[in-house]
């Protein structure tokens, strides 16, 4: 018998290539070790619920009065919901016309779009338009969507900054483009030089790619850093110069952890420098309710609202779009939940706030209490969590562990990642998932395992790591694990 | 200034070629008229609960408790809430680690998962492995993920009915591959003619494709035919001798409306032929909730199962899966309770019963109403719907209306539908979105206007029907219209 169309042999030869390490051999080994029965910490993705994070109540209240209806018309619906999550879940049900249960636009729900596009405009003093706004299943599906219509070949490059989240790689690579690296300054708290930019996309050109299109991560994943101001017109400036589309990765908006530098949007900064950039540069930013204080990951929802794309391409996007129906609609109205949560004077609304600052306060302490935990480790270095869920510590590792690592055909990082989830049962990802200088290592680790837990895991690490570096380092003749 | 990266003229060419006709020329004009006041009967897609049809209320409970677990320790909670319905919510929550807020496995949930393993079982008498099953949002999702696998490029082939739901050809030419029709013979009830699929293979060869796989949509979309035993025994065979995987979309099993030919698997058909068969044909098949008497599709739920695909193919279809994360949680749950409803002897039970009969019965009476209503009109000649959603009458346009149609420039039933659109605010879907014979039209229409408003709604096309060909047909040489 010959071999078969779903034999690996005869797969997609693109969907062999991509890989995806936040769900790679790391997890794997951990949900092996799991299942049996080794207590497994999951760092490997930015997951807050699956680590005991509560989620917020009024949208939840609003969400189950949307999927039962029939509740509205209970005589005792009032003795278990407030008055202000009642009329929230009619209004959504009649921005709907058929409910929960019936697809929307394939763009969203029109009323939620308005939604979206009124918190964009509070957010950054410009208006935005709901048409130009697309609801989707999380960020992710929405970054796929955009980089399908831009990638025709493997001759389209796409400027990723490394390291990334490997989103951007895997799907470049399913979509058969190019990934053309840039790299971030570890040194300068991972800032990005606009010359080494330049030399990328000169590189790229060299060996025959068209660049097209420039991802930013902000705040960043792996890397925890916000960008300044300065740095977001450079970038700007630099994509009008090479004609690129500017994809901004905003879905940490929420997640800022210091005062000196606080999330300003692409799309605001964009504005702000005036014609002729801000009707030239062309613009997607992506938003989810996975992230911020909400981390409703498991509801799939999202938006990308589109700057200076002209309507025919619109219209393209929106036909691909049409092809899965819709987006999931109670995603569609978490995120109408979530860019227009309850207001002062709602009776909802001391609740919301309480609950919403206690996780971000907590958030902000436990990336004070990761960056100082690895940074009191042997040869660990690592920049502070400025935003996002994520700590990216350097891990230095001796020649000694590298060569055993190279025996067993593994990446070094790889190695210590295994190693370390073996001993401790915390589960990270290798920096080599996500793109890293030719011989320094990393791996990353959510900063989301519940606060009153988190002196216990970085004492674990610690011991862990400084036992792993003390078998290693050159001058030790014997081994102790 | 250069043309840039999201400018029409520089997409993706893929996705500028792909055509929806779903969504569709007929829906974006329809959505205007909508805007301006007109009333509009969307029947171009099968989307119940927004032509009125109510949510089964006991999933609905359980989903509404799953998405408010703190209502769990409400003391109020029994008093609008029946007890299986907290227990089954209470289960639910226990599966999954963090609720509907985390992201579940890539596959899906493990117990929802065996769920939907043991429903397979029961419904075919052979054991399933929830290793093989993975969950998706919608349908729609794991049929692209799965032709993803499948089409390398351009010469990949993959056999598609004609007509068919624009879903194939619209996802095979966004992946670059070439779709290599079948006809199904109107005149035989929708049958497919083994001897034509041969030659639809051989054309293909000639022409240098590999032909990899092939579609079967039962019961039909949209053609509404169920198919045979002996049908589906012929369909595998050619299968195996002409080494291709099938694929079942078998999303309205639920949905038929006649007693001789109910519903079979195509996986059951494969397992009783026995050896060498049941273990070498490669079959993926398709289910999801927005459909049976569910009509969920806001939810975006859904499932495959393969059967046959090699371990090491498997893990490349989970790896690009977790790209995405997950499918949307509650969309999962969804799932888990359409293969897994209430029991003789729930508290839920009958009302569960009484909800599910009195929609099928319904959509039965309505499928025959409408049949009889199409067949009733000048020039149009309709097969009973035997099951799915939809009917797909043959409109005979009078030589004068296509004269009429290309002069405008367009398809002669792109003319008609839009004409009947503007006539009655009916919202078709044109034959040729789905395929037809050169020089034969259709429309396709779903058969969900409530039953109440279906009388009115045949009567107003037959008038604007028989006024139509009263005005095209030769003898008449004045206009009505």
């Amino acid at each position: 018998m010959s071999s078969k169309a779903l034999d690996y042999e005869n797969l997609n030869e693109n969907v062999k290539k991509c890989q995806y390490a936040v769900r790679g051999e790391l997890y794997l080994r951990a949900s092996e070790l799991q299942k049996e029965g080794k207590k497994i910490i999951f760092t490997n993705v930015g997951n807050p619920h699956a680590l005991g994070q509560k989620p917020l109540t009024f949208p939840r209240q609003v969400i189950a009065l949307c999927q039962a209806p029939f509740l509205l018309d209970d005589p005792n619906v009032g003795l278990i919901f407030p008055a202000d999550a009642i009329a929230r879940a009619k209004q959504f049900l009649g921005m709907t016309s058929g409910g929960l249960g019936a697809y929307s636009d394939s763009r969203g729900i029109p009323g939620v779009r308005k939604e979206v596009a009124e918190f964009i405009e509070r957010r950054d003093g410009y208006p935005s338009d709901p048409e130009l706004i697309f609801l989707t299943d999380g960020a992710s599906k929405g970054v796929m969507q955009i980089l399908n219509s831009i990638i025709r070949g493997p001759s389209d490059g796409i400027l990723v900054p490394v390291p990334q989240y490997p989103l951007y790689s895997a799907s470049i690579q399913l979509l058969g483009g190019s990934l053309v690296p840039y790299y971030l300054e570890e040194t300068a708290n991972w800032g990005l030089d606009i010359n080494d930019l330049r030399q990328s996309v000169a590189q790229a050109r060299y060996k025959g790619i068209t660049v097209r299109a420039m991802v930013i991560i902000n705040p960043g994943n792996p890397t925890g850093q916000c960008l300044s101001v300065a740095n977001l017109k450079q970038i700007i400036q630099f994509c009008h110069q090479e004609n690129l589309v500017l994809l901004g990765d905003e879905v940490y908006q929420q997640n800022i952890y210091q005062d000196e530098r606080p999330f300003i949007s692409a799309r605001k900064v964009l504005l702000d420098m005036g014609l002729p950039l801000s009707k030239e540069v062309q613009l997607v930013s992506f938003h989810t309710v996975s992230k911020g204080y909400w981390g409703e990951c498991g509801q799939r929802g999202g938006y990308f609202e589109m700057t200076n794309i002209p309507p025919k391409a619109v219209e393209e996007i929106y036909k691909v779009a049409s092809i899965s129906l819709s987006p999931n609609v109670p995603g569609q109205i978490f995120m109408g939940l979530m860019v227009n949560p309850p207001k002062p004077g709602d009776i909802s609304y001391d609740q919301y706030v309480r609950e919403s600052k206690g996780i971000l306060e907590s958030l902000r302490r436990r990336a004070h209490m990761m960056t100082d935990g690895f940074n009191s480790c042997r040869n660990v270095v690592c920049n502070f969590t400025e935003g996002a869920m994520y700590s990216f510590p350097q891990i230095r590792l001796p020649p000694r562990a590298i060569e055993t690592a190279n025996k067993l055909g593994k990446a070094a990082d790889v190695f210590y990642c295994l190693r370390l989830l073996e001993a401790t049962g915390i589960s990270t990802v290798p920096g080599s998932g996500f793109g890293q200088k030719e011989g320094v290592f990393h791996l990353r680790t959510t900063i989301l395992p519940a606060e009153e837990d988190m002196p216990a895991i970085m004492e674990s690490f610690k011991k862990f790591n400084d036992e792993f570096m003390e078998k290693y380092e050159d001058h030790k003749g014997y081994s102790r694990m």
